[in-house]
């Protein structure tokens, strides 16, 4: 398992499963838009499941164009989501921090990351890849269903404001 | 059961369980993409929990504003989307046919309905509604974890073109 970490993600320090960070987690649920429904119990499960890194500051978490396959949640410190615009510059489009998921897309769907995700800190965050969801999904069936409901109900929020903001542009 | 459909739905003729619509959902399945990755087995096992309509034309599928909790799959006929605009004139926004399901984000999280949908000719209609998921949940598992991780790809699908489009709106 650890050297499986070391060769997919040599730029992270491994720091263990999640469990050792259900209390950090839980004081940060509140800020967690995809575990809103979930309780400690659901937490200790799901924790069990992701790995924990830590980065400095600098370091990419996500890089945007790759066929990720896994999302993060940020437990502490701040990152910066960068995208490229057309004329191939690097904007900063938002600073996140503690409580935010990253890359819930293309873990699902495998399609290339929309954006890059840098640590603007040293950040530490779990990580939930593809195959720990289907292993959810096998070993914790109503855990996993819970999850992919969060997910949907995530995505549909989004889809709305960003379709809210679409309508007002072409409302001009 | 009847009744029921009777008292939700005083306006559609009810068609009996989607079994029978079977080989119909199978010829327009290529363009479902909620039911991309579903064989002949699943979608059986789907319709059984999938009521059928009829309506003709003029009558309203959904309703701008509702807090629904079921989505539709369009088998024949066309339906337009309608949505209000800032002056409170409606708008037709798309013309949709046989194989658009419409629907998913409100029956999973029951906020209020984003358009209208209004049937353009006679259109005939299955129906999945949140109660009917979380009986497939529970007793066909499998279907509803492939049907809720469709579900997830399709709204990225959706939120990654939106954001394009936003984006291309922007960046003028």
């Amino acid at each position: 398992m650890r050297a499986n970490h070391l060769l997919r993600f040599p730029q992270f320090a491994h720091l263990g499963r999640a469990t050792r960070f259900v209390d950090r987690i839980l004081a940060i649920v509140e800020h967690i838009a995809l575990f809103e429904d979930f309780d400690r119990d659901d937490i200790g499960k799901l924790a069990a499941y992701m790995p924990c890194y830590s980065v400095p500051a600098g370091v990419e978490l996500i890089r945007e164009g790759d066929a990720g396959d896994f999302l993060v949640l940020l437990l502490s410190g701040s990152a910066q989501i960068v995208k490229r615009d057309h004329a191939g510059q690097n904007k900063v489009v938002a600073t996140v921090g503690a409580g935010k998921t990253l890359g819930e897309m293309s873990m699902i769907d495998g399609k290339p990351r929309a954006a890059s995700c840098i640590a603007q800190t040293d950040t530490m965050f779990a990580l939930l890849d593809r195959d720990s969801l289907s292993r959810i999904l096998t070993e914790e069936p109503e855990l996993g269903i819970k999850f992919l409901i969060e997910l949907v109900q995530l995505l549909a929020q989004r889809l709305r404001a960003t379709t809210g903001q679409l309508a007002d542009q072409l409302d001009v």
